[in-house]
């Protein structure tokens, strides 16, 4: 497969309206993505408006929790179920690596790889603005446009950057093991506070039973929720439990598919996204002006970023001198920002 | 005293050029600078041309490592050796109290509380935009205005919003206890990071030794600065180690005072400043124009509120019906806000 991208629209036409054959588009397309720059632009004002009918599943939990098993079981599950396609996206925000290349220590998940009916990708750092809370997003409405009704989005840690991903998703499960484990622990009301379904994996192990209490008391402070997520025990390894997980995730799904649940709830998303999308890109050229950030980090031309270089010098100076104060300066920072801020391009 | 504030210009010209009689003054205009507002703005551009002249120390540490102690024995030293006058902030972003309030705890502060020559002062959350972090310098510059050659700004805690506030003075100093305590762990190295004086209080204690070697330990991992904080012993109750702890800053004070460097780090700091204001308020508009913050908390008026949020919810409608994509939004919506980021009114 060539690293190259060719023409976004031209692989996208290749890529959407089936699913077998057109695989390697797909796997260029997500190189597009990962890439981001002007040619990830081009394709999400492509994709943007044929996306909206994928269901997506997000799965996040410690390092070793199990997840990659347990992505692999579900995967299973929705192929016996459904009958139809699934796609994984296995998100790293720790590794430098991308494309298949951690796809080899996914054992598990090679059960499915010759399937035609299964499209897995992992993703790690995005070089550019935004990075992978941003890619991951973009990448789920490309395999949306591109046909695949289901993808589960899996990320490796408890992070904030892997609970936002998980957290753009449809339904959220998180999974634990008996006695929560380090890694959870200082992350445990974040994590409880995103979940739609909690899972204890690796249930055969002892203290199933005060993971469950600890996680009911804990769903009890939260007070009255419009929704109680559903706790299951899982063995991924043996499959144990599999059936009642997908249960848990089908009956969430219901839930949100009821009085405008899951369209309020995407709209909120949305706005969440475009949000960070417009403050992040905000933030990134108030820096490159005052000479805090490489102005490389940003979508800016040459010519761009020296008139803002300047602009923020003569500001800075400015303000040494104390011809203006911090609040006037960040008036003026604003104006000659508000003249640039094109994410478009 | 009055809860209200005069005319700023003229309390100003009352407080400043002397430091004994103009103490209601100086008292009415830092609760100017708390409540924030236009009155507050109005007085930082008062104010900023005529700072530049005072030194600030920080003194930041986990809650109960003996800070207003130390502070207290600091302010001590300072009128010893400078004969000059000193001011204290006492800064707790927790509290919703404000003014003197939390003063009557402040136990050992109350052997100066009649000196002349010692002016302190508590601050608390600040209502609006910025809140404590925004409001500190503010405070410290007027205090610059008003004559005070020295500003001791102490913090309660070792949280994020506290090493930031401390972070902004000339000299900052770490306030650890033998064995560091829980509340440090979390934050060791931040705090390592922004101290150029280290101070192990109640050094009567035992693990004296233990704590030195780790933060020699840690320093030295840190590789080659162009400062090394000194590790300074203090027993605050009895007053051994001031001597010391006063030579470490006065050094401290030296190293800045050569090169030029005491000028590009409040520089640096002036940027920090400016790009946060910025960028704050740019955010806390786009929330409001997407739904997600109340318009009560920035300084809009209500029809600015309410052209923002109908411009948000149009976006809102067009990304539901998917006529635009977020990035496409994003750009939208900071076209819009820029022509509402007016900080001055």
């Amino acid at each position: 497969m060539s690293g190259r991208a060719g023409d976004p629209a031209e692989l996208l036409a290749l890529a959407e309206g089936g699913i077998a054959g057109n695989r390697r588009s797909l796997a260029r397309l997500l190189s597009v993505v990962e890439r981001g720059g002007p040619a990830a632009r081009q394709l999400e004002a492509l994709t943007y408006p044929r996306a909206g009918s994928t269901y997506t599943i997000g799965l996040t939990g410690a390092p070793g929790a199990g997840k990659s098993t347990l992505t692999g079981r579900i995967v299973a599950e929705a192929l016996d179920r459904t009958g139809g396609p699934v796609a994984v996206l296995a998100v790293d925000p720790s590794s430098p690596l991308s494309g298949g290349a951690i796809l080899g220590d996914r054992v598990r998940m090679q059960d499915h790889a010759l399937d035609p009916n299964v499209f897995i990708r992992s993703m790690a750092t995005r070089g550019h603005l935004g990075g992978l809370a941003a890619a991951v997003p973009d990448a789920v409405r490309l395999l949306d446009a591109a046909g695949w009704p289901l993808v589960l989005v899996e990320t490796v840690g408890v992070g904030q950057v892997e609970v936002e991903v998980a957290g753009t998703c449809d339904t959220i499960v998180v999974v634990l093991n008996p006695g929560w484990g380090d890694a959870v622990q200082a992350n445990k009301a974040g994590l409880l506070e995103v979940a739609d379904v909690l899972v204890i994996n690796k249930a055969d192990r002892p203290g199933v039973r005060e993971t469950r209490q600890d996680l009911v008391h804990m769903l009890q402070l939260t007070g009255v929720m419009e929704w109680t997520p559903p706790i299951v025990e899982t063995v991924a390894s043996t499959g144990q439990g599999l059936d009642e997980l997908w249960e848990a995730i089908a009956s969430h799904r219901d839930f949100l598919g009821s009085e405008g649940r899951l369209e309020r709830r995407r709209q909120a998303r949305m706005a969440e996204e475009t949000e960070r999308l417009c403050v992040d890109a905000f933030g990134h050229l108030a820096s490159v002006a005052l000479g805090r950030r490489d102005p490389r980090e940003t979508p800016l031309g040459e010519p761009e970023a020296e008139k803002l270089r300047a602009a923020g010098r003569d500001l800075l100076e400015r303000l040494a001198r104390r011809e203006i104060d911090p609040v006037a300066a960040a008036d003026e920072l604003a104006a000659t920002l508000a003249g640039l801020i094109r994410f478009g391009q």
